[in-house]
């Protein structure tokens, strides 16, 4: 399914493209990212960049699923990350400020959401 | 799907049986409730109860789309509220407490998730 907002369609474009400067370009300065919910939250652009850096060398496909949710100033949206033998369900959900840059992103999944 | 969640699947009955004492044993007594996301929140159990009475009234069923994501103490979830001539496809997230209580229900859709 063809995502609708920039974010999600520019964020599986830096997947597709395993750009991180698209991520520089997506996520505020300050943004915090919690990757699964419940982990340690990353703080702030470098560590985020380093976090995308990382996934992307394992060079993963994003599909999302359903159409995006878009609500008040956040966007929560269920997608496949496919992987050489592998898949991962999550939802993410993005916060954005004024300026649409992501300040938090929460990805929701665990080990049900594996196969 | 069949939801997986003993927390889903309360919440399904509760609509499926219009049963409010079913929402007043899932929300802890100080939760906060958010639907859609972006409008004011409603604070406590006597205001969410009379939020799920009203909700009721409609007769609506709620069809869960895909298995739920649970992630720390979460749990987020894509389903459709199926109405006389409407259907709404939110993106759900509990927050529990330890009881397994549910202390902040948020709920992501809008216009784009109506038909």
């Amino acid at each position: 399914m063809a995502a609708k907002t920039p974010q999600v369609q520019k964020y599986i474009e830096a997947f597709a493209t395993k750009n991180v400067d698209l991520i520089r370009e997506l996520f505020a300065a300050d943004a915090v990212l919690e990757d699964p919910v419940g982990s340690e939250p990353l703080h702030g652009i470098e560590a985020i960049a380093q976090f995308y850096t990382n996934t992307f060398q394992a060079g993963v496909t994003l599909q999302v699923t359903e159409q995006e949710r878009v609500a008040g100033n956040s966007i929560a949206f269920s997608f496949n990350v496919i992987g050489e033998g592998f898949t991962i369900s999550p939802i993410d959900v993005f916060e954005l400020n004024a300026e649409g840059k992501i300040v938090s992103m929460r990805a929701y999944w665990g080990p049900e959401n594996m196969r």
